[in-house]
């Protein structure tokens, strides 16, 4: 009901505040027997910690992962599974001076709105930080769904403007991803991408994206009828990242524009098995999965931080005022947003795997 | 678990089949005292019934509405609100031909890897009919909604490739919507709509196109923060519809393009009021209602059965096959689609509005 | 939200009240491909139904079961199964003597006190006439589990301050409590029961009772850790029936005056199996099952009206008044409340048979 | 689904394990601005300790709490509070020995058959000192409560076959109870307790008992109509402790020994205020409150912990075996389970409190 939990079954519950004492995410539904390890989850963190590049805030979050419960003797027990991310290098005192002053594209003024007592340093509640927890909980998810053959993994299609010229294939994704910045499976792409990214950055100015993520080795009938379908759930997952304000499944919006005889897959033998010719549905009919690969695509806004003057409003005197940022932000969040969208997806193909009957609710392997 | 139900406090359970008995809605979270009659909802479900024009199906739906509890002496009871729809003018024949071979676009294919055992007349579960139940439970959050000041209304800014030219005014919308078959706010464009439509329709073929659902009068605080964002639940909702696949909030895939300067909105004094600028973010900020009207698009696939041959596989004989549809089909979904989202988002409201405490969840008034 | 739900896989949503249209439930989580019939529901609601003894209230209700969705060819389809029941034989005229004067022991004054406007006919939605859904919806859930060898009965074992003398054997308890209108498992002591109950009706009055319930053939490893123990679960379906005013598992408030050494149940061979030698602990150990019998006791109040006169306030002169009760009343509930008890046995353990991954949750056999 | 969290607005989860790195609660809910410290919690946490008499187990818990999340300049975030007591003086090696033997009384034996992997170290998590986050969270809901005028208090009327003479007076339960180590609040009874509870632990073995527990000041209309009854929640609540094996609500199964016309609590005017007599019914009529106090009483069995020889089957031999238990076990539960017993209630109140609008969801006060 307070919204810290997402899935059902494969469940993360998360709390934490940016500067507050640390991020955590209790992390439910794990069959026990399955072998876990911090080591498992600080990859998937290491991934998503800043300061790793020019295009990524100099905060230097540690991001020590520790295994608070849910694991004995190198497995897990069945019972939930919390994970604990101390905040470290927090520096609380630039917040000062928009503790009155609700940045414009962030939360602060929703926040105050609703609540009425926030905590103004950085975000809080709301702030990216928060994402910590989601990778986490998602990396067990990956984890989970790796012994049962599913892989997720995302990449950067469009930055400050530039997209990738063409889909690119499976093995240039594995191949590029984590070699540039950009995490654009195109390395010409990424060069471009970060050069419009850094020159809106030294003009004080962020930018914003597109991430595509797909999942391969989903096996055919997950979601539910209805209201549960799976690509609802993968829009809710998505929608509920900070900066993320648009989704799509497979061609999306692109869809809208084609005839139904363009739209539609043909159904086809592929070997044995039935499978569909273009996928253009993004491996989902009727929000069911069919077995092909799941394609889920977010629009990512512009970094809300800049450090242009920008206007708002002061909620101690109700007058118009001024505020110039200054702190440590991401000239561009879509790079790190990336294994944030991949940990939204796991989770929410975890979930429906147990749902479905595909992996055992309480026994692994 | 199952899927059938939508909301957490105001909450709708759906139940029913295309070509079974008919189709039902169980609305709970609704508080004690609601002025409540049939013809309240009867007006929703008159706007979703096919038959209404050249460019929506045949399929004479009756659609009466019949309230089978939850009401006393005209006002509600706070306990579960039932509504039935019985299903008149079913013809089920023309699906025996399908019964084995999945029609491409529909959900024929995943419900039987799912199921095993299906109702394969017209989609059964799957089927566009099943939004009666929506439009119905859309109907009691539309009133409780209104009660409160807030309205939902939606309209088609895009069909078969043709776009409306500029944002039309609210008074423009309200004006006329229900007066042109494509539900579009600009008569001239809705013409190029519906000729574009149809002539696609002779060639035997479907369009798609974009709605945009505004609600106006949302109190500022809707929405919970991480997962339960108020965007979050819109973007399931609304990926919950059938042909729908891409949701976007505000500006959604147009933010990515632009700068942190340009998406930002200003916060600015509106009389004694705080408010947005521009409210390129749709009315959310952090998911959560900022005061402003809430914005959001979808993409709408275009209707799946057409008249041109298709190629499938028939799971008799596990052969490549063709079929060829006959029946009633859409030529164009989106003007049915508009009162199955406005619903969708009246749902979600209203549940975010007993959520946050802005209605009573016992006592009406 | 609004508790009309009971189970979290296997879950059964009512709506009606007991003067309205009808009560009907909706069904979630039966895999697809089960026979089903209306005969399968029909016979347990004929269990329930009044006038069958004098022991019971004279109101004929027909309740005749009509199937409104989920079933095709005779086979469940894995989506929501709706049951419905017409209400008939409904005189509402002696209740409005007290539309404004609450009942002692009914729900009349806390529904006031809640909704404000409220359905003062028998009861409305706190009426018993809202078991029908819950005798209906464990139907389904006991066909489901008997496909998977598990049974569910239940048996009074006092009524009227008469006890049953000793526990009666598994074969006792099927060759007689249907066949005297007590559903005690003993004919001598049925007698002596029926013989007390309407000593007491005659003077105005009634009586109550207790009811046991059993499981039989449960597999061990159903419940959940902490929270959702599987006697956690039972013990709220049961106190959620509105007569029922205490719970015990196994041999309950016995156990608080015995010895460690004496409760404990000493685990032993039963052939291949593990097993509990005395089972006093009802077949459940840390919340899940052990594999042996579930022993459920509920203490069932007298009916609470009754023909004597009684005191009460009448709402809208808020001056203490005495009401006289006339209309068709139960002398004693408990062998009414049997197939309810089982009900809520049955849906509870069909719930925890799929999330412990015992029963497919899509696809039955 | 885990079955880790309890309440659906005001809400705990909790994580860990007896002999694991400690014990976690996260709690939602509270609305934002409320004040709370470490202290609040503390000081119930105390209350549950063991090592604090001799009828007590001597391992020394420190249990100091630590607020990981949720609370700013010393009030509460309306963002999930994270409580977190790390394990100490935890001896793993008595547990070696029953390492394939499973314990009679405990869910040694259920756990194994679920989960296969288990921590059998002291119970893992199904172990009493689960309940440290149950004290915890429930510190948070009486704090909650506090401000609105609820108090919540329990005591032992029972123990090791000694019952307390008559029913006292709340100015006897708020004087003695925490005066004596059997949280009796009668103090000569407490002495005969005591004595008993000693007598059967010098012969090896334990005793059990029954507790009280009552809401005072409690508003009407708490509750949901049929499946979320105010007492179908406690009863869950209650029953999911782990030595707890019967709940009864107000008079509870003496009440099936009464006529109607003796159960019946007549309505009455108190003052301006309309009451309820002799309130046997406990405070809640059809499962809402009615105003009165919530009265509630649970049957505690012994200690499954003694150290007399006991008979088991070795489960990697398969062969019958027997054990003897050393180890530091409480003589009797029930002074230890009278502040876990008010957590649960407190929570469950504190949940229907914000569901039926009597507490403001999103701010304090």
């Amino acid at each position: 009901m307070s919204g810290n939990s997402f899935g059902k079954v494969f469940r993360v519950t998360t709390f934490g505040e940016s500067h507050g004492n640390g991020i955590g995410v209790v992390v439910e539904g794990v069959p026990a027997g399955m072998p876990l390890s911090d080591v498992d989850v600080q990859k998937e963190l290491d991934r998503r910690r800043p300061a790793q590049s020019a295009i990524s805030s100099p905060r230097k979050e540690l991001d020590r992962v520790r295994i608070l419960s849910g694991v004995f003797q190198g497995r897990t027990l069945g019972t939930p599974i919390c994970l604990w991310v101390e905040n470290v290098d927090v520096k609380s005192e630039p917040y000062e001076v928009i503790k009155s002053k609700p940045r414009p594209g962030h939360a602060d003024l929703s926040y105050w709105l609703k609540f009425g007592h926030v905590d103004y340093r950085g975000g809080g509640r709301a702030a990216g930080r928060e994402t910590v927890a989601r990778v986490a909980g998602g990396a067990i998810a990956k984890k989970l769904l790796g012994y049962h053959g599913v892989r997720v993994l995302g990449h950067v299609i469009e930055a400050a403007g530039v997209k990738i010229k063409r889909a690119p294939s499976l093995q240039e994704i594995e191949r590029n991803v984590e070699k540039n910045p950009m995490r654009c499976a195109d390395p010409e792409t990424a060069k471009l991408m970060e050069e419009e990214v850094l020159r809106a950055w030294r003009e004080g100015d962020s930018t914003g994206g597109v991430i595509e993520v797909l999942a391969i080795g989903v096996p055919p009938g997950l979601g539910e009828p209805v209201f549960d379908k799976l690509d609802a759930d993968i829009a809710k997952g998505m929608m509920s990242i900070g900066a993320v304000k648009g989704v799509e499944i497979g061609e999306g919006f692109r869809l809208a524009r084609l005839r139904g005889s363009q739209a539609n897959d043909p159904i086809v033998l592929k070997g044995e098995k039935i499978g569909l010719e273009k996928n253009y549905c993004g491996g989902i009919l009727g929000g069911i999965s069919t077995g092909e690969t799941i394609v889920v695509r977010i629009a990512v806004k512009p970094t809300p931080s800049i450090s242009l003057p920008q206007r708002t409003v002061d909620l101690e005197t109700m007058k118009e005022a001024t505020i110039q940022l200054s702190g440590r932000f991401d000239p561009n969040l879509c790079p790190r947003i990336v294994p944030v969208a991949e940990a939204m997806l796991a989770i929410t193909l975890a979930d429906h795997m147990i749902r479905s009957g595909k992996i055992h609710p309480n026994r692994f392997g």
